[in-house]
């Protein structure tokens, strides 16, 4: 090949492949969150990867500004999904007879949004969401919160807390401290950056939006407040008597945190959070976020209630709730804390062949394979014994059985345990429950 | 909500939505592909949907037209990955140093292409693909030809050819009938349409592109011929002495041949078919496509050995070989012929609540995930036993559990078999039991 021909191999920034290795560990961490999705029986849904603009556009707020669109070849000005909520509730719009609701579904997917590349930040990155829409219920939320508390723990997680907060609580305690009403979303933003730029940096940003430095001052104190959720919640009760908004958010709350228990979340595992605002403008009731405090890498997952947007394309709303895991970030501390060790290859058993026993390597491979293992069955007879080896070890397999014609003669294969490099022969007839043995310890 | 905001909920032409259970069906075939893939230790990889549009473009001919091609933000032209191979051939390039030649992958997962929408062809369409870069040898081709058979049979389908032609065999009898190098092309073109347009429908293709009808003629009695393998590549032997090219064919399908047996390919789920010609450019060497005989779909997957596409970034021949399983037709044929009957939702048990027994509801059906059932807890306590019931009976669950006040006072709970309409009560600890044994009736 003339190597002006060349094209340069490259991926696009904020792009990545995924090698074997990696690939083994996410697909093992994506099948523990499926099957805790379906153990609460939420169903699968997949949508197309690309939609057209106008679906795509509406409620998403900053998201949609990192959409990747254009114009198809017919002339269609279409996007690639950012997030896997918008097409809940297209499905939901135009699928209703074919779904019984509330309907439980997860979906687990790409998304792309052009966002500045960082660490642990991609432009393609997968989302794992399950959510409930069809019902306001606080069972819905708690079902929820249950879920991610299950499928953090399940990946080796222990240290980590899900936050729950309340969007309307917050919006009336803003009212309650004087902040008028069109500056909601500024509180919301600034609270929400507590931890990051301290109680001074949230009065800073406020004030400097319009609120009088009093009512901010009001608002932090409220906010600020830890402790037990159920003396948290009396406490605010009593401040925000003759607010039907208020107390209704703080009734949902109540309910939520008492049946949270029943549905087996451990205690150390969730907290009242009032500053947890959580971007997105579409929530409107109790928001989640799970932070993992060691290894400090903040938020790896979140979600909430939008009574909203999943009736956007109806006309009427639909209440909603879920939660989004993010995949690259809880994979990363998997990874970094050796959480889930996984094998660096897929195959548990080379198979090393001679140019003369190819055809009875191969029926071995196939015997064994029968025995239910994964088998790589070599596919270079014409190298030595000793470089067949070498290339299984590389690889990581754990175990290599070797067909030599001498003895194939007298009906014996040879095994070598590649992590102790020992070595003996065995009846053919002994082999796979041996190597089946091996493989185990 | 008011009416003027709505959005119009669709989709575009081509792609589609996967409901619950479309996708309990899909998942559970791309299951069982994926245990063959690695049972055959063949490693997992994944690449992203959106690459640099040079990337893409150079060795894929008419799939290159159909590419959803755009400008992205930062003004780069892209493009979304129209099939797995060449994001296979840029993989190696980039990652020889983190991955041991011969590399067996899979990869399954959605391309897109922006052809004319028809029944089971689709602009978003999911591709199973297991490859070998790196290794010149038959083996890697009858292990490759071996797995497509596995995965067909493995989902039912039993009425399945493989035809397996070679490319340069094709070449060297073209020449040998005296077809023009340069018009090559036409005749792997014309050729692989004699089932479809008849033998005068090739001569009148070929004739037309300028080969001697005398020529014309002597190809098709020469690739319409079938039969045993080891006769017909003797016979053509005959024919193409002295030709280096036809000979060293003809001993690379004789290998490939006295290899499948040996692999466990059944007699009869394999064939030489010197018709087949396969679309695509980048073919060097055997060639294969499984056709579904009964019922008559047609094409469920192909592929083979490509010798210069793998190292076409890097300037140097990278040897590969592989097969990719056409998802969407195969499921079509799974699904209207009933093969893998599949349940119409993952829900098994329905867990029926009151007002009043919420919380231990939510208990027992943690308890029942415990024991490894999948269960759907009701998120309606407000509405009658009777209500709750009907919405599990319509989603397909099989069997509810109702946890009613009285009957749990004395530490029983009633069991309804919602497909026989049996109800009766159990004490409390033979729960989970019981239900797993009606569950798996």
């Amino acid at each position: 090949m003339p190597s002006g021909n060349e094209r340069k191999a490259r991926v696009l920034k904020g792009f990545r492949d995924y090698l074997p290795e990696q690939m083994i560990l996410r697909q093992r961490i994506i099948a523990i969150f499926r099957d805790i999705f379906e153990r609460h029986g939420f169903e699968p849904l997949d949508t197309p990867a690309l939609e057209y603009l106008d679906v795509l556009t509406g409620k998403a707020g900053e998201n949609e500004k990192l959409m990747y669109r254009f114009a198809d070849a017919g002339g269609r000005d279409v996007g690639l999904r950012y997030d896997l909520t918008v097409p809940l509730a297209r499905v939901v719009a135009m699928h209703g007879n074919d779904l019984v609701l509330p309907f439980k579904r997860y979906h687990i997917a790409p998304v792309w949004r052009a966002e500045n590349p960082q660490r642990g930040r991609f432009r393609e990155f997968w989302q794992c969401d399950a959510d409930i829409a069809g019902t306001a219920s606080m069972l819905a939320d708690a079902e929820v919160v249950a879920i991610m508390a299950e499928a953090l723990l399940a990946v080796g997680l222990s240290n980590f807390t899900i936050n729950i907060s309340h969007r309307q609580l917050l919006a009336a305690l803003g009212r309650a401290a004087g902040v008028p009403e069109d500056l909601a979303g500024v509180l919301y933003r600034s609270v929400d950056k507590l931890a990051k730029i301290g109680p001074d940096g949230v009065l800073r940003e406020m004030t400097e939006a319009g609120v009088e430095p009093e009512a901010a001052r009001r608002v932090l104190d409220m906010v600020g407040v830890s402790g037990d959720p159920d003396s948290l919640l009396a406490d605010l009760a009593d401040r925000l008597t003759g607010s039907p908004e208020g107390e209704a958010a703080i009734a949902e709350l109540r309910e939520l945190f008492r049946l949270l228990p029943a549905f087996g979340v451990p205690a150390g595992c969730y907290a009242l959070d009032l500053t947890l605002a959580r971007g997105l403008d579409y929530y409107t009731g109790p928001v989640f976020e799970a932070t993992v405090t060691e290894p400090k890498v903040g938020s790896v997952g979140g979600a909430g209630r939008y009574n909203d947007l999943v009736g956007a394309f109806l006309g009427r709303p639909i209440p909603a709730t879920g939660m989004s895991l993010g995949l690259e970030r809880i994979i990363d501390v998997v990874r970094e804390h050796n959480l889930l060790p996984a094998p660096p290859t897929v195959a548990q058993v080379a198979v090393v062949i001679l140019p003369t026993t190819v055809a009875e390597g191969a029926r071995i491979a196939d015997e064994l394979r029968e025995a239910g293992l994964r088998v790589d069955l070599s596919l270079q007879p014409q190298k030595s014994i000793g470089d067949q080896l070498k290339h299984a070890d590389r690889k990581g397999t754990p175990v290599a059985v070797i067909v030599g014609e001498a003895e194939l003669a007298e009906g014996r294969v040879a095994v070598k345990n590649l992590r102790s490099g020992e070595q003996r022969s065995y009846d053919r007839v002994e082999l796979a429950p041996t190597v089946a043995a091996i493989v185990a310890e």
